[in-house]
């Protein structure tokens, strides 16, 4: 073998990974959330994106790592350069089959063990949170129905079984929620689910205890991790789907040496998961009422303070957290807030830290982007914020302010038939920008789960997805942005739920606003929107008044009834 | 052999067939464009999309023949369910291998030979128009040096090779029209692209006169249609590019027999010729301005004459195209021009025949969608007309006009980065009628050539098409509609040419209209248009009349003058 490669990923191909598994990140010191390093006798590569040059320039050792742009030279791209004819060592519970089909100059090797664990000696133990049942009245609908329901999708397509590899699938399937990840509540799990409803649930059994277990039913069975490969060697001479785009080639590769017959379907868990039901969305609702309380309070104190100078970044992130813990319900950020002050706004990932964080200055915009884990519904939502101080804010600031809102709100206020899809209405956000030769290098939104992940597909108001229909019940976010790299960012978002549209002849859908906050006037320039939206953010305003007024106290439904002020 | 399939097609796999390859409508009495035939021992199956539906019906014997919808239960389906297990043959020279891969449920056979060949007896003899040189002032490059570049990129993609089945391709890489088919001026023609830049071209030599051989010059051997098996042979060994959506599996088929190595790439010419140089661009403009002037004459003359009463619909048709004839330049029309009245302006794909031809009403909206070819550019303009009767035109029909206009003027004068494809556009142009819970059920737009085909691919502005990003030099039509079925059809359309805008930070494009033709102010609701899309709207006017009103005489030129007046 001449080489190894080393993704940021674990066995279950999600975006976020446990500790346990950042391999990378130890073997490089590269702690981005995407990448992949590539292992050579004579050199090392580590490939990022975009996001991540500054950072893995930082964080790694020029000495060791020589550093690439994954979309622009992937790896498979970069070894057909340099390198082709090599053989290069890949750990098979990493990698998908269509991400490995496109190494094509070198001979890949599929490894038994991976050999950074080897090596990884103070590695730490993988999460061990304990299950917890994700309750009915959050979920809306019984596992049992559930199971039945993906389990009559697999036997109409003729299908024994299906592998679910992404533990979003079980935490959806059988009403399954855990702590094993920061930001997303889930429980780290693969599941095989039968045609007769039956699941095989593959986590530490220590994780569940008796209460989940009596919620899990007699009907789930749960085994440990290493149980997996006898349980699909038991699948020979049956029909198993797994979704090419969320199954570790190992799973395929096993199912196949046992002489099963691997069918490339999507996990049927993944449209139902997106479509909330009528019990999810309320949950969404009543979640995005309280959240949109706590940033009304934040907002109100960062009115009172910001202007005073000497806040910082990170102690505003952290006071907007402690607004939101205050309510019982709240169990943890969504994903970490971005708070960035000035030039700061300008990268799209933005996360202070102590050697980054910096004093919020009067006079200038402040950029934040957060969000909230309840039992019932996830946020996610950006303000803009302009930082009083001497002088009004700068006009081309506003102008471009306004763009974005302009984007933002004809989106929000689209209807649209049933077939379109999120890649369809990228433009929507994007046209008041581009008409003014701006853009912004991110997709308009993403889908948001259900006391789940913060990024939840398939559906995304983005060119690079997949074209899957909208449908009723879906959750997106709404978020176009502005950036000037070294100077300012712009991003406003809302979350918006997809619903039936009354009264149409041919099927209708549109958008309800679930996020509700006030956007910044200061930054909006009334002379640029047409009546039709000033009447909107009116519209809007008013009913973040009407919704959240009465839920806060005299000091901060003040600075509401100014923030939300007919234009 | 239990059944065959009998396409609407020809081994050029394209939109159109010349009457020797009209199969399905000899077999079947079904003329319409796109269907096909599934003939079992006890039952025979006629598959049409909705387009066809009523047309289908009668042309067909309903004791021969039951209907099936092409989309809803496309062939494969259909024998899926009603007849698995058969063995069905099927001309391996008139299908895609993509297309025979869905028979999953069934025993595909390939022919040798078409067994509706072997039957039919007064079958026309294949087209033989002379071929004729496309000259350098209207193709803008050598075929040599279009040659030299295509064989560039085989050569990149370490191919030796490339089959080139659609003639489009030869017509593009050689600087070659023909008369062959109706309306779209090719020679039929496939031929045999090699890295070195020479070019094997397979077509009844007889076609080519001796100026048209000077012309292709030594580097193109021309061969009979009956010699590319011995010379696909011939490629034993070589790599062989061919166009999985463009290469009859016969091709495919004998290419592996032979012991070729076949890549999976898209036909070379296929971008380049949808990006049109400088000199295609110019032509595209004068082609334009000429068919601006028979169309603005048609619709003075129509002005005065069709409120008499009397017109018919083929009467109108045949007057536009007698106008466009009058120019020395016409070549045919680019399609059989759709002319509806009233209700017939509902049908999309509605032609006048004898049958169906109606006087045109005073007090009805007429809808005249037809185009012509030119040696310098092809034209496809729709316009819907009032035609001046008792009343004001109704309001319904004004407003769902205006939403239409709204919607094509938006696409029309949108900026857009680099890397934005048609898909990505076409709710642009829809929007303005959605939100008033109204759609239409066919794409925005479609690529069109350069004295080619009026539908030219890969780009169009349609969510089915797939995501090529729009480039600088393409011709795409804006022609979103409303349709009322039974009572009245509205249709816009220009053809927009894709150039880049200039002083943007980054690469940004917009659209040149090329068609230069009033819109008719009796169907605009000047109050439901923004100022923008007011100014919009008479900034065009201005520029037709400044452009087309000297080529008019006095009395046009008076029309033109009212029609193009400020809203």
């Amino acid at each position: 073998m001449d080489g190894l490669l080393v993704p940021r990923a674990d066995e279950h191909l999600g975006e976020y990974v446990p500790p346990s598994a950042e391999r990378l990140a130890w073997l490089s010191g590269f702690t981005g959330s995407a990448g992949l390093g590539l292992v050579l006798p004579d050199r090392a590569v580590l490939f990022t994106d975009g996001r991540y040059t500054v950072q893995a320039a930082q964080q790694t050792d020029p000495t060791l790592w020589q550093r690439a742009h994954i979309t622009e030279t992937p790896p498979h791209a970069w070894l057909a350069e340099h390198a082709p004819g090599l053989r290069i060592g890949y750990d098979p519970w990493l990698h998908t089959e269509a991400a490995l089909a496109r190494f094509a100059a070198v001979t890949l090797v599929p490894l038994a063990a991976n050999p950074v664990d080897a090596i990884w000696h103070d590695r730490p133990a993988p999460p061990a949170a304990p299950a917890i049942a994700h309750p009915l009245a959050f979920a809306g609908r019984p596992a049992e129905e559930k199971r039945a329901e993906a389990a009559a999708a697999l036997a109409a397509a003729k299908e024994d079984a299906a592998v679910l590899a992404d533990p979003h699938a079980a935490a959806w399937l059988l009403n399954l929620r855990g702590g094993d990840l920061a930001h997303t509540p889930l429980c780290l799990a693969m599941a095989i689910l039968h045609a007769d409803g039956r699941v095989a649930l593959f986590a530490d059994p220590a994780k569940f205890g008796p209460e989940v277990r009596a919620h899990l039913g007699a009907a789930v069975a749960i085994a440990p991790r290493a149980a997996l490969p006898d349980a699909l060697d038991s699948l020979a001479g049956r029909t198993v789907r797994c979704d090419p785009d969320r199954t570790p080639a190992a799973i395929l590769a096993r199912l196949r040496a046992a002489g099963a017959r691997v069918t490339a379907n999507e996990d049927p868990t993944v449209l139902p998961r997106a479509r909330k039901n009528a019990v999810e969305q309320q949950g969404a609702r009543a979640a995005h009422r309280r959240d949109a309380a706590a940033m009304a309070r934040f907002l109100a104190w960062f009115a009172a303070e910001a202007p005073k100078g000497g806040l910082t970044e990170m102690a505003a992130a952290e006071r907007l957290r402690a607004f939101r813990a205050e309510a019982p319900e709240f169990r943890g950020e969504s994903f970490p807030a971005i708070a960035g002050a000035g030039e700061h706004g300008a990268i799209v990932h933005y996360r202070a830290t102590p050697d980054s964080d910096r004093p919020i200055r009067p006079g200038e915009p402040f950029l934040i982007d957060s969000g909230a884990q309840y039992p019932d519904g996830t946020t996610d939502i950006t303000r803009t914020l302009w930082v009083e101080g001497a002088g009004d804010p700068p006009a081309e600031l506003v102008e471009r302010a306004t763009r974005v809102l302009k984007g933002h709100l004809a989106l929000a206020a689209l209807r649209f038939p049933e077939g379109v899809a999120g890649p369809h209405l990228d433009a929507i956000a994007r046209a008041p920008l581009w008409q003014a030769g701006l853009d912004y290098d991110h997709g308009t939104g993403h889908g948001v789960g259900s006391f789940l992940s913060v990024h939840e597909g398939p559906a995304a108001f983005s060119r690079a997805a997949k074209p899957v229909p909208l449908g009723e019940g879906m959750i997106l976010s709404d978020e176009p942005g502005f950036y000037e790299a070294g100077r300012y960012g712009i991003r406003i978002e809302n979350l918006l739920l997809v619903r039936r549209e009354p009264g149409t002849a041919r099927p209708f859908l549109c958008f309800e606003t679930l996020t509700l906050v006030p956007y910044d006037r200061r930054l909006i320039a009334p002379g640029l929107l047409s009546p039709a939206e000033r009447a909107q953010v009116d519209a809007y305003h008013a009913r973040v008044r009407a919704e959240i007024g009465p839920l806060l106290d005299a000091a901060a439904r003040a600075w509401l009834e100014a923030a939300t002020a007919p234009l």
